[in-house]
């Protein structure tokens, strides 16, 4: 399984018992990141077994309290188990001075570097790259500075085509990595084995975004265009489209009218407000626009293969 | 019922999924007190049916993680729950400038005034006083400054003797009130009828102290003598006294020395280290030297009549 989300909270602000802020904890391609951190996230990776020594990338889309207020806790508990690598946050401008004002005031005293990467660009931007996967913010408007992200796979070696390869006895262990790296085979007669002849495209790179939380801002379409998955926030439902604007939320009929253009593969929607004791009516109205969609719901896991 | 505390949390720093840290809600002679704010306080008021509107009074002991760090998020949505009172905080100096630069950075907007009482001395002073209850500091040794409060009641209204009074037929409801004052009755006939025959003592004033986090300090008890109820933390049992000292904590024995000592009533221990798996291990050993002693457990609430 090479993409695997799981909700660690997906409510808004107000706190209620179940709800928990956002938060959530993204495996793609052996990569662990967090995403937001909402009040209580800490508590929230133990309950889902989130292995904290995994993560060395932490990506913040905005500085409200629901996103945000967990990570000098989850810092500062980071300091207490000693851990010694470095931490990448990547967040909004003024994101490292508050978090370290409030780390120093409580005498945090953490072994390792925590490596700020603060963002204020409104164009979407590479912020992280390495052999397994790419991330690019998704400028989003909402009353304060946010962004999403996006994570992609790098495209992955091709895979050995097993039924042709014995075809030529000659070829061998020690050839595979070669194959892999799409090299073609030369026989000891001279022949040239095409690398395309022994092998099978890769599987196709996987891609998940996260919008939370936005207006309507159809802009987004082009950078998320053809995702595997989406999440987007959808604070309302249809039948509260003024205070959606007002307060710079999506309903859940604009969440599913950006996967549609963006044909995008699954949505997730989340954020719910307080005043929905019916989640379900999130997914329905959804429906109505784009089919495959779900609902967020805390500790629930969606895969992608 | 008179004095009324209810422990939100009572373990110490390390996240766990059902160890939340340290806050007490404290029902006083009709006064309401939050005492310390750890990480998630605001949904364990919400767990426990704690009145957000009824605290206008919060009390923060250090600026530790576990003790401080769900401030931020609890002020934040009494903004969002549109509060307009004031809203008094006490704790150590610093705790002013590091919480507000989190609410801006947020821009969280409150319409409330946050009115903060910064504390610096090392000396017991009275930082609270009405009508029904006064607090004092009781200053604590850790490994930053930090003080535990002393919560006492007034000295209350003495009580009508009724079954006096009903021998004196003239003496009627008006002259309730006075009577209660302390003042005596001049009858018709001039008799003076003193207030001592018309009236009972009144309830012995109740007390709280709340000692967390500190090395074992006997220089406290004089503070605390005779309280009705002492909240003492006892981070490690005994086996630890080494780590107890280095890290500036108590053991149980130490709490229920200091217990003893003070001639308490009755002793609650908490702040228990992650390493510890069954708790009671703290009354038991803890009751060795203090007997009335009861484990602090999340959710579990202490009343004295």
């Amino acid at each position: 399984m090479s993409l695997r989300l799981t909700i660690l909270g997906c409510h808004s602000a107000t706190p209620r018992i179940n709800a928990f802020p956002t938060s959530q904890y993204l495996e793609i391609n052996s990569r662990n990141f967090l995403i937001d951190c909402g009040e209580g996230t800490q508590r929230q990776m133990r309950k889902y077994k989130v292995g904290f020594s995994k993560i060395d990338h932490i990506f913040i889309s905005h500085l409200h309290g629901d996103h945000y207020y967990g990570l000098v806790g989850l810092l500062s508990t980071y300091g207490i188990l000693s851990r010694e690598k470095d931490m990448h946050i990547f967040g909004p401008k003024g994101i490292k001075k508050a978090t370290m004002q409030m780390l120093k005031i409580s005498e945090s005293h953490a072994k390792f570097n925590m490596v700020f990467h603060e963002l204020s660009s409104n164009e979407s931007e590479l912020i992280f790259e390495d052999d397994k996967v790419s991330v690019r913010t998704i400028p989003l408007k909402h009353r304060v500075y946010t962004n999403g992200y996006l994570f992609t796979e790098k495209e992955k070696p091709r895979k050995l085509n097993m039924l042709n390869i014995s075809g030529y006895p000659e070829i061998d262990r020690a050839d595979y990595l070669n194959i892999k790296a799409g090299k073609d085979v030369v026989l000891s007669s001279g022949e040239i084995v095409s690398n395309l002849e022994l092998t099978l495209n890769p599987p196709k790179p996987l891609s998940f975004a996260f919008c939370s939380d936005t207006c309507y801002k159809p802009d987004i379409v082009p950078i998320i265009k053809n995702v595997d998955l989406l999440y987007h926030e959808a604070t309302f439902l249809d039948d509260r489209q003024g205070l959606a604007k007002k307060t710079k939320h999506s309903t859940s009929i604009e969440a599913a009218k950006i996967a549609k253009e963006a044909n995008v593969s699954k949505l997730i929607v989340g954020h719910y407000s307080g005043r929905y004791k019916d989640i379900s009516l999130f997914k329905k109205e959804a429906a109505t626009v784009f089919e495959n969609v779900d609902i967020a719901e805390t500790g629930k896991v969606f895969s992608v293969d």
